[in-house]
C-alpha cells in the first residue's frame, strides 16, 4: 500500500502523547458513544458526528467528546488520523462514498460492523488508495441502544475481532489492535472475513433466528402463565432491533442459510429418533449434547 | 368413585394435627427429597423408600424423613394415607403394579411426572378401585439431581400443575392442592392432561430439543473461543439427563413432534425471507418477536 500515509499516532509509538492523535467517531450510538467515552477518558482528542443533535448534546455534556456536529465537517475530516465508523454497515458505505474526498491522506479507518462480507471488500474497493480501511468487530452490546446507554466498561467482558485483508498494512492492523487494548477488551483476535462471518453466522445470527422463530411460532396466549426458565432463556434475545438485524442477516444471508439448514437437519434427526421410538439414539444425542455443554462451562470458568 | 375410602388427613381438615397423616415418598431424589424435607419441617410423618441405601442414609441424617428403606415395606404401605411417587414415569407404573396390593384402602397417590399422557390413564386403569391416583407436576428442578441437592425452597418460584381426570374426587384434588400449598409453590393450577402435555411439549420439551440440536449440530471446536451470551443462553439447558429426558420425550412424542414441526416451519419461513432478500418481511417478523417478548418481560415483572 501507500507508504506516504501519515502514521496514526495511536499505533506507531504508544509513548507519544495521546493528544497528538485526532480521532473522529461517526455514528455515536451505544458502541460509538462508548468508544468515545473510553478514548476521551484516556486523554485522546475525540470528535463525533451524529445525525441527532440531541445525542451530540448528551455526549458533549457527558464529556464523551470535545466537539460534535450533526453534519460532516470537511475541516474536521482533514485533521482526522483515525476515523471510527459507528454506523450500520450500509449507511457506513454511503457515508464513506460521500465524504472520503475530505479525509486526510494516510488516515486509518475502522468500523464496528457485525458482518464483514459485502462490506469490507466493497469499502476497500472504492476508497482512495491513500486511505486504509482495517475492519474490526467489537462483540459487545446491550439490550438497550443509543448513546444514552453508552458505557465503555461493557468491553471488559467482550471479544474484539480484527478482520484484516491483504490490503491492510501491519501498521494499520497494529493501530486497530492498540485501539482494542486501550478500550480494554477481554480478548483481541484476528480472523479472516470468511471465518469471522461463519462464526457470527452460527453463534450470533443462527441463535437470533432460532429465538425469533420460537417466539413467533405459537399464538397460544395461555402459555404465558406457565413459561419457566427454559423458554425465557431461549427467547431473551428475541427482542431484536429490526432495522439493524435485518441488515446484518441479509449481508450474511448465504452463510446464515447454511447454518439454518445445518441446525434444521440436526433437529430433524432428533425428530426421526422420536418417530422411530429410538430411546438409545435419543440418549446418545443427549449425552453428546451434555458433554459438549459441560466443556463450554469448563472453558467459561477458566476464562473468568 | 368409591365412597368408603379413608379421607387423607392432609386435605380434609387442615386443622387436624399433621402427625395424623402418614406420608410415604417412593423415589427420594431431588424432587422427592425436597418434598420430604419440606413436609418433615412442617411436622408431617414422612417415610421414604429409595433404591440406594446411601440416599436413605443421607435423608435420615438430614432429618428429611423419620424412617427409610431400600425395599417396599408392606407394613408401611398398609399405614400410608398419602403416597407420593417420586420415580421416573415408567418405573412408577412398574412399582405401583407390583406393590398396590399392600396399600391401605382409600390411600391417595400423586406423582411428580413431567408428562401425563400414557401415564395417568394407564395407572388409573390398573389401580384398585379403592385407591385414588390424582396426578400432579411440580415444575421445579435444578441442574444437579439427587437427594444431595434437595432443597424445598426451589418450589417458592415454581408452578405446580394438578391434572385431574373424571376418575378423581373433589377430596383427592383438594388434598393434592393442599400439598402444593404446604410446599409453598408460587402458583397452583389445574389443567387437563392434553392441555398440560401440549404446554410442556412447547415450553419445556421443544426448548430442550432446540438446545440439544444447536449444541450437537456444529463440530467446529474453534467456536468455543468466541461464544457470547446468546449461544450460552440458548444452550444452558443442553446439559440434560439422558435417561429421564428420553423417557419424557417418548411418552409425549406425538405432541413434541407437532411442536418441532411448527417451530421448523417458522424457521423455514425466516429462511425463505432471507432467500428472497425480503427486508420488509424480516423486519415485520422481528417486530412481532420483539413485541411478544416485551409482553413476557412485562408479565414477568408483574408476577415478581
Amino acid at each position: 500500500m501507500n507508504n506516504e500515509k501519515t502514521a496514526p499516532q495511536l499505533n506507531i509509538d504508544p509513548k507519544l502523547p495521546p493528544e497528538s492523535t485526532n480521532i473522529l467517531i461517526v455514528g455515536a450510538g451505544l458502541i460509538g458513544g462508548s468508544y468515545a467515552q473510553g478514548l476521551s477518558q484516556l486523554g485522546y482528542r475525540v470528535r463525533a458526528i451524529n445525525r441527532s443533535q440531541e445525542s451530540i448534546d448528551f455526549g458533549l455534556q457527558q464529556g464523551f467528546f470535545a466537539e460534535g456536529a450533526c453534519q460532516p465537517r470537511p475541516d474536521w475530516l482533514a485533521e482526522t488520523n483515525f476515523l471510527i465508523m459507528g454506523l450500520y454497515p450500509l449507511a457506513m458505505l454511503d457515508w464513506l462514498r460521500a465524504n472520503q474526498q475530505h479525509l486526510r491522506p494516510g488516515a486509518l479507518i475502522t468500523d464496528v460492523s457485525g458482518v464483514k462480507s459485502n462490506i469490507v471488500d466493497v469499502a476497500q474497493g472504492f476508497l482512495r488508495p491513500d486511505l486504509e480501511f482495517c475492519a474490526s468487530h467489537p462483540m459487545a452490546g446491550k439490550e438497550s441502544s443509543g448513546i444514552y446507554n453508552a458505557d465503555w466498561r461493557i468491553f471488559a467482558d467482550a471479544n474484539f475481532i480484527i478482520t484484516p485483508t491483504e490490503r491492510n498494512t501491519p501498521q494499520g492492523i497494529a493501530a486497530v489492535q492498540r485501539l482494542a487494548e486501550l478500550l480494554r477488551f477481554k480478548t483481541i483476535r484476528q480472523l479472516d472475513i470468511h471465518a469471522h462471518d461463519h462464526m457470527i453466522g452460527f453463534l450470533s445470527q443462527l441463535t437470533h433466528a432460532i429465538a425469533v422463530s420460537l417466539m413467533t411460532c405459537n399464538d397460544d396466549e395461555g402459555l404465558k402463565d406457565f413459561t419457566g426458565d427454559s423458554f425465557r432463556d431461549l427467547t431473551r434475545i428475541a427482542r431484536i432491533n429490526d432495522v439493524m438485524w435485518s441488515e446484518l442477516f441479509l449481508l450474511n444471508r448465504e452463510i446464515l442459510i447454511d447454518n439454518i439448514d445445518c441446525f434444521s437437519a440436526e433437529l430433524h434427526r432428533l425428530r426421526q429418533l422420536l418417530q422411530a421410538n429410538d430411546r438409545a439414539g435419543l440418549q446418545q444425542m443427549f449425552r453428546k449434547s451434555s458433554a459438549r455443554r459441560a466443556e463450554f462451562d469448563a472453558g467459561h470458568k477458566l476464562s473468568k
